[in-house]
């Protein structure tokens, strides 16, 4: 494990979502690892944090994460913007060397069975909360956080920290069509 | 109706929320405004365009939304910084003039009846799309958008435009504790 990635407390692990970046949704089943973009994700609460995701039925991921019962939510950076947007336009399906070929490296972390994606900002492990109903019909599924790390260069004492950090450590913030925004400055009590 | 205020075609109508702001719901119900920010709110599909946004038991606008069955959820900006602060930590319940009070000041749009927050870049009026499972276990309610607007000045030809616009249309994407960033800049194609 990078020395820079640190566990994060469950009561604070909405905290690594809450200002709305766009993530990376992994998971792993029988030896197949799966990793997508995804910018439809959000905080549901906060002790026992959960959060809600949306995986659409012709993604490979979610096959794996129905499979499995579990997944990771993690923060890419604006370093990784490249990397977000090849593993966000390409498929499992029809290129099965897409994670190589989107430059994604696995880690690991705790002694989670899951595929964690080195490079970012924030990792959170998840147990799949199954909802039938949501997930057929919205493409909606339910996690709840069982774990939670972040790279203390970024995320420390419970918060970001991107306004001391390098810009290359900005979450991103997908609009549409592969243009993001970057996360911006602090905005100070008036 | 303010004339920078254009309606926003329902196929685009996702790109309003897909960066993750921070936003403010409001609803009407029997002769009652209430307005509350919300952290947790999420695009869910493009066509016919859904969000889900997280409403807790103890919120007054939760009722009346429940009431209803509508609500619109906007986008607020950093010039609204304190205006989203004070909704998001008054409620109505025990302050019964929380939108004078806090600065809000309500307009109409099209021939909905519901409160839109004047000031915002973005209005979302939704019917509520009723799962009473997830309202009560999660807290979690799932919304038709039926009509959507922005102002030109800062969302205009199906995109936002926050890096020509005055830095005071950014929006705003609260951490935690009344502490938010700003939306940053656009980060182009490498």
């Amino acid at each position: 494990m990078n020395n820079s990635i640190k566990p994060v407390s469950l009561d604070k692990a909405y905290r690594l979502l809450n200002h709305g970046p766009t993530v990376l949704v992994s998971a792993r089943h029988d030896g197949v690892d799966g990793v997508m973009a995804a910018a439809w994700a959000c905080a549901l609460d906060f002790d026992p944090p959960k959060l809600t995701v949306v995986l659409d039925k012709i993604t490979a991921t979610r096959v794996l994460v129905e499979g499995s019962g579990q997944f990771v939510i993690q923060v890419p950076t604006a370093a990784q913007l490249e990397l977000t947007r090849q593993v966000g336009s390409r498929s499992l399906n029809e290129h099965p060397n897409k994670l190589a070929d989107s430059g994604v490296k696995l880690i690991s972390l705790g002694d989670q069975n899951l595929p964690f994606v080195s490079g970012c900002s924030a990792w959170l492990a998840c147990r799949l909360i199954p909802e039938p109903h949501n997930q057929q019909t919205y493409d909606l599924f339910i996690g709840e956080v069982t774990a939670a790390w972040a790279d203390e260069r970024v995320f420390r004492d419970g918060r970001w920290h991107f306004e001391d950090a390098d810009p290359s450590w900005r979450s991103i913030h997908h609009v549409a069509g592969g243009h993001f925004y970057g996360i911006g400055e602090a905005l100070s009590r008036e």
